[in-house]
């Protein structure tokens, strides 16, 4: 019982110090976005892409989270958004980004000269839906090289999604999938959350995608 | 501090409940692997390939974890072999299997009619690779769909396997992928470690894995 009660508070600290991100990030008028995904589904490749199909018109902060190395971050900056690497190997190779360690790599993005903030988090379909970050909405991704009943089997990660996207759609014939059928299981799994098929690296129904980050910019703006 | 402490706890508690599990598998002369992977790097269907390839020579006693549905445990008695189900779902949705519930699991397998253990861990490429389940060898699955980084991004977990199969390897030349750079950087992340490239699907590779699951088990035997 004491360890649930410890792990609670643990929770607690991160849940407020994930508030004041969200209100810093609010009075700001920022937007953000949790990406979560099993490894390889596609999130920097996503990235890669809007930041290219959306220059001068969005402007990213990326906060990259894996355990180990600085490849993700380095191919962000090459698409040209600032990026801050956060490596959790640093402390025992946690399985998720927590608030803490992204208020401490906000710190260091130029946080006025962005539209919105994107966190990339640890690849982990699971761990990473427990925490808040202090994201207006998490974003699950899922690649069609996983298998279309993901979504059935993981029923928690995508109910906490505020978007869901069924990514590499120009592999399914090659891999003998069907993004449709992903898409029916998000739909079971996650009732009303908006899910878009896309491939970045077709660019297929990235504008789609697009267009609901340029509402959300919007909405922000306004607020 | 008391959350390490207790942690801690939790962990000794569970390497117990693990060290009692290997020396009764071993008693019994079977011995036990972990399959560990991203989800959908294709941990079912290698099983199922083996459950088939190996009929008449090695019989499996499987055990499924998954956060919820029975979907693989179905996949795996379509196939023949005896299987019991775990879902982490029912405490909690946890990111992986633990000693206590593989133990209970194990009293559901009708152990003195099979001659090896695969417990199929829940789909996630960090958490698993921390909890001792009583195996004699974690094997690491890693698709060619998640880009070739992932053994360097996720060095403790490549570095904790007894083997690595780099899998969906039939997939490459459509996904742009060269298997080899897996194999490379899971032989640079875990060096020493046997690495089988192979393909469920076409069965490529698959033999040489079946031959490295021959061995053990002749092995555990004269033990």
């Amino acid at each position: 019982m004491s360890r649930l009660k410890i792990l609670k508070n643990v929770l607690d600290a991160n849940d407020t110090v994930a508030a004041a991100i969200r209100a810093d990030l609010s009075r700001r008028g920022l937007p953000c976005l949790n990406f979560i995904s099993s490894p390889g589904a596609g999130k920097t490749a996503l990235l890669e892409r809007l930041i290219a199909d959306l220059t001068g018109e969005l402007r990213f902060g990326v906060v990259e989270g894996d355990v180990a190395t600085a490849n993700d971050a380095e191919r962000i900056a090459r698409a040209g958004a600032p990026v801050v690497q956060v490596n959790t190997e640093a402390y025992g190779g946690d399985c998720h980004l927590n608030a803490g360690v992204v208020r401490a790599a906000l710190d260091e993005l130029p946080l006025d000269e962005v539209d919105l903030v994107v966190i990339e988090n640890v690849g982990n379909l699971i761990c990473p839906c427990s925490f808040d970050l202090g994201e207006d909405a998490k974003v699950l991704l899922l690649s069609v090289a996983e298998g279309a009943d993901k979504p059935l089997k993981y029923p928690l990660s995508f109910r906490s999604a505020g978007a869901i996207a069924i990514t590499k759609t120009d592999a399914a014939p090659f891999l003998g999938e069907e993004p449709e059928r992903y898409a029916e299981n998000a739909r079971a799994a996650a009732p009303g959350v908006p899910i878009f098929q896309l491939s970045a690296k077709s660019g297929d129904g990235v504008a789609a995608f697009a267009g609901w980050l340029r509402a959300l910019v919007a909405a922000k703006r306004t607020a």
